[in-house]
């Protein structure tokens, strides 16, 4: 049905001979959509090169897509089922991939997508490595929209995100029992530092009680986590119609502290933990659980 | 004397055993900052890897520091006089590492540094190819601040930048003569597509005259280029007692289009712009020239 394909909330697009996407260098004019990613179903997006990279590794050897003793293995090639794409970090720098994908999927006819954003957190009242599911991405003001300013106006959207779906991956998460796993809001900012209370950037002009009221008063409001992407793409998805869900691991209690400085070891085993509860998810939406 | 040193507008700093800066992978503990970086002067700080690894290469070249046929000549070494570093895209993503640079220009008592962002940016009204040395960064509002949620509270921060350094880099412009190059105020944006105006991203809910009349209204408020890194640059030099610049080539005439769409050869081409513009700086402070 027309509702499980993407919609495009634009309608310059149709009046364009061709179509541009040029952070992923691919155009409608020299790549035939349909062929390269029409039966796409899952799209996987994070922040950073060597965790997706991880990720590819993972998810082909899960899959049987993969080509052993291959460093980077296409998991396109063959099936073209999955794609993925690190984003970088921020709104400004996800919101500019997502623009691109929701294109790339629409020219491509794509139907009944999800897309899943894996990444890491800081968390509020959380043993680290906890996994936390978005329920709501809220501002830093704790209200679920992202406020964006276009034509020097600002508009707010709403950040829910599919709800279904983050109950299905909480059910994963029991199957797999492996790691403490919750469903909560999460905290979109747009600073890492003062935008997150932290007290080791260059500049801070509060003190730590401020600091720690104001994300105890996060976590009365239902935050368990805190990041950096999650407020736009949940915005983007809703507007497109896609599905989409957020699930990051928090590598720091927030209440505890500011710098992470667990070993690199064990940083790189929580960074894993949202992987294998995507990998599974997806295993079991294939039936090959 | 004192005010060449870099202000840590941070209290909680001097109170921690050790800093790390996370997204560097350095620390105060495990690293002799002062020994690696105390004698840096220039730093030189863009969005794209590609970008940064030529500009490496090219003022490795201008300078003489480089070895010859080797694809990433180290320059800091033997010199340490000059640093460079990838910041991706958007606010936050340069923001976590100006927090991170400006901590570590400050542990490794540094005097004296000046920062420059050489960028890419949309133009307004001007010639493609040409370079905007930004005077003010705007927000989408045209105001020459910086707005920042700060534990739930809205805090603008001064987006001025260095007059006098802004001149000078006109003056070696006008030296080098070699492409059209002005000063003027940089809009600084969250989004590249939106918040920019376009027509051409996932969602777009106005007209073209409305894009029209926004770009013109900017342009009349002095507004020559646009891009998204700008205002917290300008905020985080101001605070830090560092002088800064931005210097970004415009890739295209907004007025006349929104896609990137020239031949890959002028696009790079044009970003060589800036590189050939700093690079004559620098020799020129150093005596080179």
């Amino acid at each position: 049905s027309r509702e499980n394909f993407i919609h495009l909330c634009n309608p310059h697009l149709e009046k364009m001979k061709e179509d541009i996407l040029y952070h992923f260098a691919l155009g409608t004019g020299t790549h035939d959509f349909p062929a390269l990613f029409g039966d796409v179903k899952f799209v996987c997006v994070g922040g950073s090169p060597s965790r997706m990279k991880a990720f590819t590794a993972y998810i082909a050897e899960e899959l049987e897509l993969g080509r052993p003793g291959c460093d980077y293995p296409n998991i396109c090639e063959g099936t073209d089922r999955y794609t993925m794409y690190k984003h970088g970090m921020g709104i400004p720098s996800i919101s500019i991939m997502l623009h691109e994908l929701i294109k790339l999927l629409y020219h491509a006819k794509c139907s009944n997508v999800t897309i899943i954003r894996i990444g890491t957190s800081g968390g509020i009242g959380l043993e680290p490595g906890s996994v936390v599911i978005t329920r709501q991405s809220v501002d830093a003001t704790f209200k679920p929209q992202f406020e964006q300013v276009i034509l020097g106006k600002t508009v707010a959207r709403n950040t829910n995100l599919d709800e279904q779906l983050a109950k299905e991956l909480m059910e994963c998460s029991k199957e797999i029992n492996q790691f403490n796993t919750v469903i909560g809001n999460t905290m979109c900012t747009l600073d890492f530092y003062e935008g997150q209370g932290r007290l080791d950037g260059a500049i801070c002009l509060y003190t730590e009680e401020e600091k720690l009221q104001y994300l105890k008063e996060a976590y009365d409001s239902g935050v368990r986590n805190i990041e950096m992407e999650s407020s736009v793409f949940a915005a983007m998805c809703n507007f497109s119609g896609v599905k989409g869900a957020v699930v990051c691991v928090t590598l720091l209690n927030r209440l505890e502290g500011d710098q992470i400085s667990s070993p690199h070891d064990v940083i790189v085993e929580y960074e894993q933990r949202p992987q294998k509860l995507v990998g599974y998810f997806i295993k079991k939406r294939l039936g090959k659980v």
